[in-house]
Order: C-alpha cells, then sequence, then structure tokens
C-alpha cells in the first residue's frame, strides 16, 4: 500500500477549539493516522502531520477544508507568518510505494475538489504545478492574503481551479507536492556569523550553491557558536553528505572546523543509508539488504 | 513483539528431499517465518533463515530437530565444512524488542528441550555460554563429529544438557545467541595480496586488533585485486565506520587505497545509521526522528 504524508498549515493557532475540531476532522477520516498536530500562537498557525494513502488523504483533507473554511476568517486573523488563506499550504509528501509524480496528481485532484466544493482558489506548487514560473511558494504566497485581490487580477496569477476572486474570508490555498524536507543544521567551531554567513551563501542555490539547498547564517547565543542553518529540499539530488562537505570545505578556508551537525524532526531514513554509504565507499549495496526492511516484506 | 532471527546450520546439503523436509517442519510451525534457505552440496549443508517470538523459534527449532535426527547421519555423512551435528549450530539473535540476554535464555531453554526430548548432547555457545572457555564455536567445534566421543570423555567437555556421549547418529548440537553477523569486504586499489593480509592482520582480534572482527586477505581473480575479507560480530561494539577508518589508514601506510567496500548479505540498519551519525557529526540524534520509524509506531 502506498504511503502519503500531507502536512497542511492552517491559518489558526490561538483557538484551541477550532485546532481541535480540525484535528478531529482529520483523525475520523478512515484510514488516516494524525501523528501530530503543532500550534504556534504567535504565528497564529497550526501544522497538522498526517499519512494515509491518497484515497484517505484526499477525504481528510476535504474534511479539513470544511471545518476550516466554517471557522476561519482571514479578515480579522493577524499573525507574524505570512499567509494567503485559512487553509493555507497543502504538500503531498511521497513516503513508501508511490513517487512524487504520483503525488502531483493526488494533489491536482485534491485542488480540483476543494475548489469545486467549497469555492476557493487553488494554487498548485512544486512538481504539481503546470506553470514554471508558479513552482515557488514563497512567489505565490508574496502579498498575503491582503494584497490576493489585486494580484488575482492580473492573467499570470489566475489560479488553477476555481473563481478569479478570493474567497471572501477563506482566500486561497496553495496545494502541491514535494519531498520531504529535511531541516538540517551545522554548528561550527566558532563565535563568528560573519563566517557562517560567507558559507551559507556558499552553499545555497539563491546565491549560486547547490540546487536544494536553503541556506542562512544564525547565532547561537547561549552556546555562543555560529550555526549554518539549512533546509534541503530534495534530499536524493542533493544529498545530506555533499552538503556537509561542501560547508566543512567551505569553512577550512577560515580556519574553521565543525563541531556537529543536528536534524531537526523527522528525516527519511534513505538520506542517512546514503550517506553510510557514500562514506564507507559502498558498492552493489541495496535496501533490501537491510534486515529490518526484508523482515517487514516477509510479513 | 519480539523479534529473533534463529540461522540453524544443518549438516546436509546434497539430498534435496531431507532438505525440504525440514524446510517443511519450520515453515508449517504457527508464526514462524522462514526467509530463506541455502545449500551447498559441496559443503553438505543447509543454512536456515527463520524469524519470530521466542515460543514460535523453539517449537520450530525442536519440529527441525526431529526431521534431521530421523532423516541425517553423520557415520556415513561427507562434506568439506567441519561439523559436530546433524544440526550442527543454532544460533538465536536479537532484532526488535528483545534483548541479546533474553535470546541467551531462549537458547537455555531450546538446548535442554532438545536434549530431553532426542537424547542429543548440547553445548551452549557465545552469550548463552555459562563457561569462559567455551564461547567460542570453533573451539567446541574443534575435532568434529570423528573425535567427539573422544573429546566428550574429558571432563572440560561435558555437554551442559543431554547425555554425556554423542547421540550414535546425530552427534551433538551448538546453541546459542548472538549479535547478528555483518559479511563485509574492503577492496583495496591494488593487486597486492601481502598489504591485504598486513591489513588483516592489523585490524582482527586474533592478531591484536579491534575486538570483534575476524579478517583475512583474498586475492579477487577476475578483478586482479586484494580483498580484507571480514566478519564483525558485534557491530554495536566494533562499528564498521571504525574498522573503515582504521583499514583505510593501515592501506595508507603502503601507498594504497580503498577502492569500495561491500557487505555480503544482510545488515541491521542500526549499523548503517551509527556509520552515518558518524561521518555527519550528527549530535542528538534519536532513532524516533526516522520518518519510517515513526510511522511504525504509529500503526
Amino acid at each position: 500500500m502506498a504511503i502519503i504524508e500531507s502536512i497542511p498549515n492552517v491559518s489558526e493557532g490561538r483557538r484551541p477549539e477550532v485546532i481541535r475540531q480540525i484535528a478531529d476532522a482529520i483523525r475520523n477520516t478512515p484510514d488516516v493516522h494524525l501523528l501530530d498536530v503543532s500550534s504556534d500562537p504567535s504565528h497564529n498557525r497550526s501544522v497538522f502531520t498526517l499519512v494515509g494513502d491518497a484515497a484517505a488523504l484526499e477525504a481528510a483533507t476535504l474534511a479539513m477544508f470544511e471545518r476550516a473554511v466554517a471557522s476561519i476568517d482571514l479578515r480579522t486573523h493577524k499573525g507574524e507568518h505570512p499567509r494567503l488563506g485559512a487553509v493555507d499550504v497543502v504538500p503531498f509528501v511521497p513516503i513508501e510505494g508511490i513517487t512524487l509524480q504520483e503525488c502531483a496528481a493526488l494533489a491536482r485532484a485534491v485542488g480540483r475538489a476543494v475548489a469545486e466544493r467549497f469555492g476557493v482558489p487553488i494554487y498548485l506548487y512544486e512538481e504539481a504545478s503546470p506553470t514554471p514560473a508558479r513552482r515557488n511558494l514563497e512567489d505565490i504566497r508574496r502579498g498575503g492574503f491582503e494584497g490576493l485581490a489585486a494580484k488575482m487580477s492580473a492573467p499570470e496569477w489566475a489560479p488553477d481551479f476555481g473563481p478569479a476572486q478570493p474567497h471572501p474570508t477563506a482566500g486561497a490555498s496553495v496545494i502541491g507536492a514535494r519531498l520531504p524536507l529535511i531541516a538540517y543544521n551545522i554548528n561550527l567551531d566558532t563565535d563568528r556569523l560573519d563566517v557562517a554567513k560567507k558559507i551559507a551563501a556558499a552553499v545555497r542555490q539563491s546565491s549560486g550553491g547547490l540546487r536544494y539547498v536553503k541556506a542562512m547564517a544564525v547565532k547561537i547565543e547561549d552556546r555562543n557558536l555560529a550555526q549554518v542553518s539549512m533546509n534541503l529540499t530534495n534530499f536524493e539530488k542533493t544529498p545530506m553528505f555533499r552538503v556537509f562537505e561542501m560547508v566543512k570545505r567551505e569553512a577550512e578556508r577560515y580556519g574553521v572546523g565543525i563541531l556537529e551537525s543536528e536534524i531537526v524532526g523527522l528525516v527519511p531514513q534513505a538520506a542517512l543509508l546514503s550517506s553510510a554509504e557514500y562514506y564507507l565507499q559502498l558498492q552493489g549495496f541495496s535496501g533490501d539488504q537491510i534486515l529490518e526492511t526484508k523482515l517487514k516484506q516477509s510479513r
């Protein structure tokens, strides 16, 4: 059975009863597992983590939209995080037995169904986007709910599904497919933020670095050290070990070493296995050789 | 539920009908999964790989002994591999939700039951052995079936369970508990077998190297290169990355590089993850952060 993860971001982080109702709508959908709910009052935003197959996630997403559109009014919503809709972003992520392209097809099907049922305009992003210029979430979201009506009046910002104007209270939603994100930080053996800044600039795509790396420099005040804080958006094409080695090499340029690295949150097993393969120079290794995988297949 | 692996070695590799009967006896035991059967006619020996919990593996082992003792006569058995019994060796290996010590307790329970039911003397080995001098399989097996009666007449070779003389046709069996073995080979960027021999001697326990490494040098004729061929018997205490780095450093001493390494057969996931952690200098990483593990826990 295919396993897909979805991590919808909803524009409500302050009213516990609304968050609970949305969580219940997801949890009560058959064959869906709600793994995590995390709410941020200052962002006024909640992130749900759920898994299931395509049919189960489509049903859960529609149930979630029904509750969110009924309960959230963006005209009175305040919060620090940029947002476009009551349900702001819905990514579908392939985990097991399914491709990124199949998740993109699911995103299109769900987007069409949401637009038809709730009258919310839908923008497709990342792998699901038919338009190269509209793949990037930040570009779609720029201007926020407050600027949405003006933005949508331009022909290049016609939505992929649904009405050509914002939903009056629920705005618009961005739905798409992407690979799992890895939040990966490398702590330098120095307190020099300028060094971390130069390294971040060297490794991130936006300033000429690796294709699937976002990076910035952060000062960890309580430990008095500088950190290169990164998001890896495609660990298959830009693997962790290559990012680590590039940061290490750039740091050497300034006489600085790597103190340690850390993964924040979840990481796909394959991202770590490929690092073991790389450093151990493993040849001809297959995932079927992992005892736990072999056992799972036999049961 | 606890998952234990057992890899019994049986002294029959030439008569397919006997091998099939033993495989069926294992397969027909409830809650046991027979993952693999591999027979070697020149060794005249078969290796079965099965998994299950303690009760299921005890039942499967007894069913296997019943068939093997009835069908195999070591007085007429010929083969290249050293052996002591019709069922020669039965290791129990902890995979999930169970400790090595619990597998040792299982080995003792199974050994006692086999001795009582079939009159076969049992030697406990590795973690199950109560006698430090008798932990090592090679020591117990030295002399083979042909030398067994003489060996057992010495008080220090009285069996742990069962009669003080060999079973007339089935000899004696060695039962115990150990961690998963990893068959790990490193190919050198040279055809010089003398270099591989010096490296093998440096890294293996028997000549002063790492505690849980067995190593020998092998010439890979068809590729014209020298290999350090190893068994890692405790990947938790002597991890793969440390073995790799030691081989690499020793090779440098002779101006030789590492061409590649290979894992033969199965490897526990944790052995590869610890290598990723080591090289990426990961700090504070927990197995719960692996997406697939998190998913499994939620279901």
